[in-house]
Order: structure tokens, then C-alpha cells, then sequence
């Protein structure tokens, strides 16, 4: 069994991983921290959680190491700098939940999260862990930048279309929906039930921190410098994101011949689905799942030609963050890559 | 008092109509109807109700005509053609909130409805009922077409600059998100508590029926033929209408330079506000009210050019529906244009 | 016109004391404090606040007492005492939102706040300002304890039998189902969307401190020393207050001779009503309104005689709060009791 | 591999009994009936379910005896009567998820069903499905009446102290709360999500047809003749139920001694768990898993003695449908009882 530990573990993130790493079948949780709980048992602060007699403990790396083969960081940014680079030498591995090893250009990082990166050699050595472009990567790297469940949703829409040509890539808007989990557990008067409630609202229009990561990628799979529209909104539900994402195509294309580039695209990918023709994706589908559905369609009434809209829907707990962390273990491990990810989810 | 009616008025839209002209200083309410609940005290169906003596009636044309000399009509698409044209003959004015009257060309109105229209000449006198562009056609018209509550939210975004010439009016994105009452009142599948809860979905994706209406109106401001794509999804909340718009600029323009636009445009409206710089409209902030709330922003990141986004939001049963037929009303009669819309609704 | 102030304006129960008062035929806002938000105008924290100018200050109480002459004090319990108290020999008048001068006997209210009442005169003078069970006493006070939101449910459901012989008053249990409001606005984890959503349960089991205050009044008016078992739950929303409450008769009573009683009771009361037999009060058609709905119920069931089951629904915010306040503000000046508070709330 | 088959398999309670015994280990599903998606895939109904191949077809009772061995009944009662009864003759074994076979008396199962049971000698074979109170009897039974979800959580919550001398068994009130999945999947007006959201109601006060199931079982557990005051309420939530149960006590006891009670009976139970002093059941811990949690609490302010406050929380369709369903499976063939139902279900 691999030993494992998750650091930061009393968040919506590290608790949800937690649920997939208590029954996965080839490891074993040794730690959970948690500043703000330390002491407490696990199922104390989540009821949810019954038979596991881990208790949160402080965050003392030193102690940490030698708990552990693998670490979960579900650290705020900047701490996840030090903490990924001091386990990282210590021969550990890491998955980093946090943005902090995501963003491959140090000043891009500092431009949008208004600190420095200080460990910029160990940057380059950090795999930007989305199986579906970049699995061989993720298989022989030790350090994993989790991605961001935007992007994961937003990437997931577009990576099998980013090198045809007939797609317009200066003119690529991301409109996301998100549920509220993706706020997190801390108090805050915007994450509040009746501020949430019976409300809709875009936030971060133009400036949030996810737009530099979808725009990486996205120009690393189509080799060209991509920049993006990005407009989050909040929702009033606990989890799920919805992206609805334009493209404009530069000539006509059949709508099969885009959902045959979708289908192959992710012909063997396990938690990808392409939706038969006519049928919405929803976020409830893939609630509590590690899954992605999406859909096609072509827009033809615009004079100066159509445009594409894509629909993906995730579960931003899952494969937006813990689902999709749990993949990358399996990956780095040569685990079966669904190993403790396909239990059926409740629903409704 | 002016004496109205409403026909169809057991619906969200025509309940909610109720509720406005019930406490409407010029107004009297004389009938309303409703084949389901024909008989019923207004007060047993909507227990919100309550010194009403108002009971449902069957739609008797002619019995209503003796009764009331304005009609609101919140009937079916079809039944409203013809009812509206029996009253309008019999020199009845109506404000109907149906999309009969909305469509100008009968062939488009065929084309997307899959009925003809078989009172073509009554549609040439019928006015559009958006009282922030059309204001003098509804002060002298006696048949309204009250607008959709997609068309309301996307084109009080969009009106202040589709003259300009520095927008592409080939670029247009409207990506809206809808509360369910949108959806009516009577039992669906897909409007089961457990079916909406907890989800998010786009529906009708380039096939909705608002789509050749927002065109329509929009083409006439900008007096050029303009497409555009349009996005609905149904959010798990009772009402509002967020809509995200976004049009590409075809050369740079200061962010205050589009604010002032907007600001002089909508100067002497009495339900439309442009938010101050920074803040984000939200859906609970109009919930219960006849106000849109607009902001805007720049986005400066594509190299192409710039994008505007445009945020608008209404309460889809006020300004997107009911209370916007009554502000026609007040035009229409030389009331004050506030009469009976200026309740402060309660939040959260 | 009467100028009223309002001490403690940002939570929700001060933002909905606003509301009312903003539009109050007969009142005018000069002040409203709040200690997080001063400076701010009113309308930038409450963006549902729109034509108002009105900023926020900060609580100096020497400085107020010459802006108004009625008080209304949104304020924590033991700062409320104070502050009462100061405004009183002021000579001026004050309805307290507070638990502060609800508990006659100082000691019950040491033992339930944990704080002693330095006050205890004043206690005397202030009257509990329930208006269907103390008009009369409203109407001569200068300072009024405005009831607690479950109390007022409570008492509204019990007051028409507690003189009545057949009911067991030992017998007495208070179920009450509360929207999310009642929290208050202030961030707290257990009012954070993700917890309070999709999850009911129950809090302060035998130990909520509105159970004396309910004693209290039900024991006023039987002139007994009545106990009760009161047990709140929270629900998934943002308001309303459903108390179900069960009584004992110790002998056979009709059906009718009950919902008599209880027509009889509120015959003259503008604002509880009893529905008619067989429809079941929802939260939903009280909300945004003063309104109390109530049914009786008569179970045959137990061998032992049978129980009646009451069901009352308020909204927490209004009748339970700040359309409480102003009735009573109403009543202390001679004001038609319903003066601005009968606009009907939008539904759904 | 034992088979099974899901007939009524297109609600709620069979699509997540399908979920269930999709990823049982030691079952198949062989035929799943729906009468409005026969021939349609299981997957394209329910997005959630992804790899199955199975569709749905019409309920052949013939051609179904051929496909399994097992055959879970979720078809509307009366249905269930002959359906139950023609699987029973031909030598299958039935667990019936409606009420037709849980009511032992044929005149209390017409009283409050209107309709005829016409298998009385069938019903006397039938074993009341609470393992936790008829373990023994549906090991060996052949036809399991599979409990309804609110006496579920009545009974777990009653059964530890229905023999004791200390309660007085004419007092028990039982005041319950669910979600609205326990409505069904079928369009109905009371179930739309504008009808449901932001409302708590009360319904069938007195009236509803769990109470005299509710009643058999507390007599049979406690050798009385046992009657209860029970009112359901409809709560803004997909799934669970919270009951809050009142029992007077006849003499004082301390509160360790009952929760010690509560734990010895429970102390073998993988099912339910009696939550440590002074913790809150929410139904959001227990969403999506079999388990039933419980406190209990003791209210000493009535003169006349104390009252005993018990508050349970399952999820109506796992433990209160479908798990309960599979646990009595497990039960019948000698699986391991917790065999399939163990999987951590998400939160929040």
C-alpha cells in the first residue's frame, strides 16, 4: 500500500480527497493536517466521514516526511511553494492542489498572484497534471501542479480542436458557471447561504487568476500564443461548473466532422464523455463523479460564419480538483488510471 | 380607474401581473382568467393573495369585452393571435406578453413558432413593448408586443452601442442564465424540484425562440441586419435573468468612454442603472423588482483587438415580463411611468 | 412625519427595518448606524437600495438622540441595554429588536443571557410588543421589546386556546422549521452556503433562549406557570418560520369548535389569518409580508385522548422582526396599524 | 452472481436501487422495467449512469420470471399486490419497495389505501424489512416489505426505548422532515421547483399513510397497542429526512442511562450510529450513504415530568428505499449485510 498524506486537509478540497483515498484500493492515508482542527478526529469535524480513526495533526514537514511516500498539498498558494520544493528534496512526491507550480513563466506567476516565485528551477521540473493532453509527462514527473477546475473545464472543451485550422484562436471566450464549494470551507460574507441563495453573479470579469493557466496550456497544444475571454460566475448550488465556450470557425464545418474530432480525441479516455447529438450536458450528471461530459454544436446564422460552442460540464470538487489528483496519483503510480474513481455517485 | 383584465392569469406571469395591479394607484382589475382553476377565488390558488374577492373565469371573449378596456394577455402563442385581434377590432387596447405580435415578419415568426400568422396587418400596428428604445411607438399604439425576458436582459445590454461604429456587430455572444419561474407553472419533467436542484444546463442551444426576436430589435437600432448567438441555461433559483454579453471593439476604446455611453444613454431612465466601476450586478439585487442593473468591462488581453462584456440582469416576472407590461401600461395612459413599479421588494 | 433612526442598520434585520420604513407613508429615515459599514451609503451595501442617500454611521448615541425620535435598535443584546436605556431618559422612544428588555425577571434573564440586566426599572416600563396579545400596552409605552422571530410563531399558534380548560397546558411541545436569515449576516461556518444547503437539522436542543421568552407570554396569558419543549431546526432557505405545535386536550373537542375559537381570536386582526379548512400553510405565501397564516388540526388518534396540532408560517424578517417593529410603531403613534405594510411581496 | 431484476425502474427509488446493485459484488442486473422508457437506455434517461448497456423494458411478468432470481418491486401499490404475488408463486424472491405487503391487518390496509388487499394469505408470509428490528424474519423470508422511508426513521429512532416501563407510550409525537425526491419523479404541480423552493410546508396532518405502519411496528415491538401523532413536512432539499420524536416519560431518568440504552442496542448495527453528546444530526452527513444517525436529548422544564427528544436523520431514498432494499438482500442470501452499501458518498 502507498503511504500517503494530505496536507490541508480540513477544506472542501482535502476532504473530498480524503473520501477517495480512504477507499482506494493501493493506498493507505497516514496523515491529514489541519491548523484549525489539529487534535480533532477526522470524523468529528466531517460527520460524513465514519470509520477512519485519523485525527488532523499541525503541519510540521520534518515530521511529515517520514510518514509519507506521497504528499497532497491542499495548501494555500505560497505555502505550497516551500512545502512542495522541502518535500520535493526529500525524495518525496507531491501533487500540488494549489496554482503555485502551474504557471510555467515565474513573472506571468507574480503578474496575477502578486507574489515571487522562489523556486523557479524546481518549476520547470513540474508537470502540469492533466491526464487527457499530458499523461506521459505526469507519469515520470515526481512534482504535479494539479490544475485549476476552471481550466479543467475550459481545457477539456477545447483541447481537440486547438490545432485544426479552421478555428478562429484569437477569438476564444469562456463563460463558466461554478457552483459554491469552489469558494471554500473558511467563512466569508460572500460565500454566505443568503448571499448565495436565489442569486446569480459574474466575478474577477477580466482579472481572475485561472485566465494565465488556460491560456498556457491552451497555447502549448495549439503552439501558438493564445488569449482568451474568461467569465466566471458563481451559482447557487454546492457543486458542479458548466463552461459554455465560443470559438469562431474561420470556414464552414460539418457538425460530424467536429464531433468525430471530439470522439476520437478521447476515444480512450475513461473519464471523458461526448454526449450523443441533442442532448445537454448538466452539471447534476456528473455531480460527485470524476467525469466530464460534453456537447457540440454549430452556430450558423452569423453572417460572417459560424461558431462553435462547446459545452463541458465536471464536478469542480472531482475532476476539478480531488477527483482529478487521485488520476494523477494512479497515473504516477501505474495504478489502473480509474482505480477508486468510479463509484456511482447518488443522484438526485 | 382604468378597467383591465388579464387573461391567463394562473400562470407565474399572469399571478405576478395580479400582484402589480392589485396595488396600482390608477388601476382597477375587473377579470382574470383561467381555464384550469375557472371558479376558484383568486386567493385559493396564490395564498399570497389575500383581500382580493377576485375569482378565475373562463376566457369569454365576449363576455370580457363588456368588462374591461385595457387586456393583458398571458395566453398561450396561437390563442394570443386571435384574442388579441378580437379585442383589438372590438377597440379594446392590449398589451399582450405572449410572442404573437413580437415578430414583424410573418415568415420568420413561421419559421420558428410552426404556425402561420394569420393577422398579418394587425402585427404592421402592433408596437414593440421595450419602453428604453421604443418609447413614443408604445404612447401612441394599441396592441403591444411585450418583450420576451431574454430579449428584455439582451437588449438593454447591447441598445447604448449598437450605433457605435467601433463595435463588430458580427461578433455578438449572448450567454444568459434563467431562473425557472422562466419555465411557467405547469408540471414538467424538466421543472421537478429534483430535476433543476443542484444543477446548471443550457437548453435550446441556437434554436431558441428569443433568438430572431433580439435580432430583430437589434437590427432595427443599429439599422444593419444582425445575427447573433445566443445561449440560454436554467439555474436552480425562482427568478432573475443574468446575461453575459460579449462583442468584440474593431479598434481600442477607453472603458470610461463606453461607461459615459451607457450612463447617457439610459440618463433619464427610470428602471435601468449603471453600476459604478467595479461592481458586479447580481440577480438578488433586482429579484422582486422592474430595475436592470448593467455593467461593463474591458477586456484587453486578446491580441486581436478588444472585447466588451457586458453584465445585465433583471427579475425575469418583472422586467422581463409582468412588470414591463405594466410600465407599457403607464405609458400607454400617460400614467406616471413608476406608478405601481417603485415597491422596494424585500432581500434576501 | 415622524424621524425615525435605526441603530445597527447592516444586518439583514436592519436592512429590512429600512425597507419598510423607506417606503412608510408617515416616517423619515435620518439615521442608520452600522460600526462595519459607516461612510458607506446605504445603497452601495444594499444594492437593492436604490434612490436613497442615506449613508451609514457610526453608533454615537449623544449625537443621534437629536437626529431622531423614535429608535428602532437592530443591536446585539447587552449593548442594546445600554443603549435603551440612555435613548429613554432621552425622552425618547425605542422599540428594541433585541432579546434585551423581553424577560420580565432579571434573573431569568441572567440565566439564559449570561450577562445581569443593569436596568432592571426600565424593565418594568418596557412593553412586549406583541400587538394581537399587548395592543394596549404598546400603545401607552416608550419602549417596546419587539418579540423574538420563533416566539411570535409560537405565541400566535397558542394564544387563542391557552385560557381554554380542555387543553393540557403540561402538554405543550414547539417544533419550529427556520430559514437561514435568522443567522444573521455576520460570516459563521454554520451559515455558509455548503453547510446550510441541501441539509435540515436541528440546534440549541432544550437550550434555545427564546423558550422563556415564550413561557413568559404563554404564561401571561393562561395566568399559569407554563414549561414548553421547544426545538428550532435550520433549513435551506433564506426565510420563514414554520412552527408546528402540539397540545393535549384532556377532553373530546369538535373540529370547528376549535377553528372557531380561533376566527374569534383574530377576527379584527389585520394581519393573521386562518385558513379555511384543509389547506396547509407554506412559508412561501407569508414570505416578504406581515403576515401570520394559521391552521388547526384535531388528532383522534391516541387512546389517551386527542392532540391539537397548530401550524403557523410567518416570515422571520417581518413578522418575526421588522414588520413587527414598524406595527408597532404604528400603534404607539396612532398610525393606521397597517400603514406601510401591506405591499404584496413578489411569489414565487 | 445472483440476478435481479428492477422493476419500476424509471423513479428515483429504482434508479438508485440500480446504482446500488450495479457495483454490488455479488449481483447482476438483469432486466430493469420502465413502462414510459421502454426501450430506451438506461444511460440516456439517467445521465449519471454511464457504462451499462441495459435499457429499459415493459413489465412482462412472464418473460421476466425467466431473467432473474430477485426482483425488487418499485411499482405503485395495488401493482405490487399481484406483481409480488405472481413472482412469489413462481418460486422468486421479492423485496417490495411499495406498501402493498408492509401492513398486516387487510382492513388497516384497506382503511388507508381504498383499495382491497386480495393476497391476505400472501401477506401473512411477508417479513417487515427493518433489519435492525426483523433480522431473523427476513433471513428467512421470501417476500420482504421493504419499510417506507419516514417509519425508517421513526422506528430506528423509537425502537431502543419502546419496551421500557419509563416512557409513556400515549405521548409519542413524531415530527418529520423530508426532501422532495420522496415526492417521485412524475411531473406534479407540488413538486415544482418553484412550488418547492423557499417553502416548508405541512402535509397530511393526520392523515398520512406511514402512521399506521408506523403504529404496527412500535406495537409489535413494545406488546402494545401503540398510536402516534405523526406530521410530515416538505422541506427545500433533494434527499433526506430529519425526524424530531417526542415521548413523555413516566418517571425520571438520566440522560446517560438512555443514551447507553441507544448505544447497547445499536452496538451491532453497521447502519445506524448514536452521535456523541451534544452533536447535531444534519441530514447532509447521512446524504447519499445507508446510515442513520440519532441523538438523543432530555428536556427537564415541564413540571409534569421530563420529555424525551429524539432526533434521527437518513436519506430517504438510501436507507429509507433503495439501500434498505439491498441491505435485506444482503440479509436473504447471506452477503455480508454491509456488501455494496459502504461507498463514501460526497459532501458537501
Amino acid at each position: 500500500m502507498l503511504k500517503v498524506a494530505i496536507l490541508g486537509g480540513s477544506g472542501y478540497t482535502g476532504s473530498e480527497l480524503l473520501r477517495l483515498l480512504l477507499s482506494h484500493p493501493h493506498v493507505k492515508v497516514t496523515a491529514v493536517t489541519s491548523e484549525r482542527s489539529a487534535g480533532c478526529p477526522v470524523s468529528d469535524i466531517f460527520l460524513n466521514f465514519r470509520d477512519t480513526d485519523l485525527k488532523f495533526e499541525l503541519l510540521d514537514v520534518k515530521v511529515l516526511t517520514k510518514k509519507a511516500d506521497l504528499f497532497f498539498l491542499c495548501l494555500p498558494h505560497k505555502t505550497s511553494q516551500e512545502t512542495a520544493a522541502f518535500l520535493y528534496n526529500a525524495d518525496k512526491k507531491v501533487i500540488d492542489l494549489s496554482a503555485d507550480y502551474r504557471i510555467k513563466n515565474p513573472k506571468v506567476y507574480q503578474e496575477w498572484y502578486n507574489i515571487p516565485h522562489l523556486f523557479t528551477s524546481l518549476l520547470k521540473k513540474a508537470a502540469y497534471g492533466l491526464p487527457e493532453i499530458n499523461r506521459k509527462q505526469i507519469k515520470k514527473s515526481s512534482l504535479i501542479a494539479n490544475p485549476g477546475c476552471y481550466p479543467t473545464s475550459a481545457l477539456l472543451a477545447l483541447a481537440p480542436i486547438m490545432g485544426e485550422s479552421f478555428i478562429d484562436t484569437n477569438s476564444i471566450i469562456i463563460d463558466s458557471k461554478s457552483g459554491t464549494s469552489g469558494g471554500g470551507r473558511s467563512p466569508a460574507q460572500p460565500f454566505m447561504y443568503c448571499e448565495v441563495n436565489e442569486s446569480v453573479k459574474a466575478y474577477a470579469v477580466t482579472s481572475h487568476r485561472h485566465t494565465p493557466e488556460i491560456e498556457q496550456e491552451l497555447s502549448a497544444i495549439s503552439k501558438k500564443k493564445i488569449k482568451i475571454i474568461f467569465t466566471p460566475h458563481l451559482m447557487p448550488m454546492d457543486r458542479g461548473i458548466l463552461s459554455t465556450v465560443y470559438v469562431r470557425l474561420k470556414r464552414d464545418v460539418n457538425h460530424l466532422t467536429v464531433l468525430k474530432l471530439y470522439r476520437d480525441f478521447y476515444k480512450n479516455e475513461p473519464f471523458v464523455r461526448v454526449l450523443r447529438n441533442g442532448v445537454y450536458p448538466n452539471t447534476k450528471a456528473v455531480k460527485g463523479s470524476n467525469f466530464c461530459d460534453l456537447s457540440v454544436f454549430i452556430n450558423k446564422r452569423n453572417s460572417k460564419g459560424q461558431t462553435l460552442t462547446i459545452i463541458s460540464v465536471i464536478d469542480n470538487l472531482l475532476k476539478g480538483a480531488s477527483g482529478s489528483a487521485v488520476q494523477n496519483m494512479n497515473i504516477m503510480y501505474g495504478f489502473d488510471e480509474t482505480a477508486g474513481l468510479l463509484n456511482l455517485p447518488p443522484c438526485p
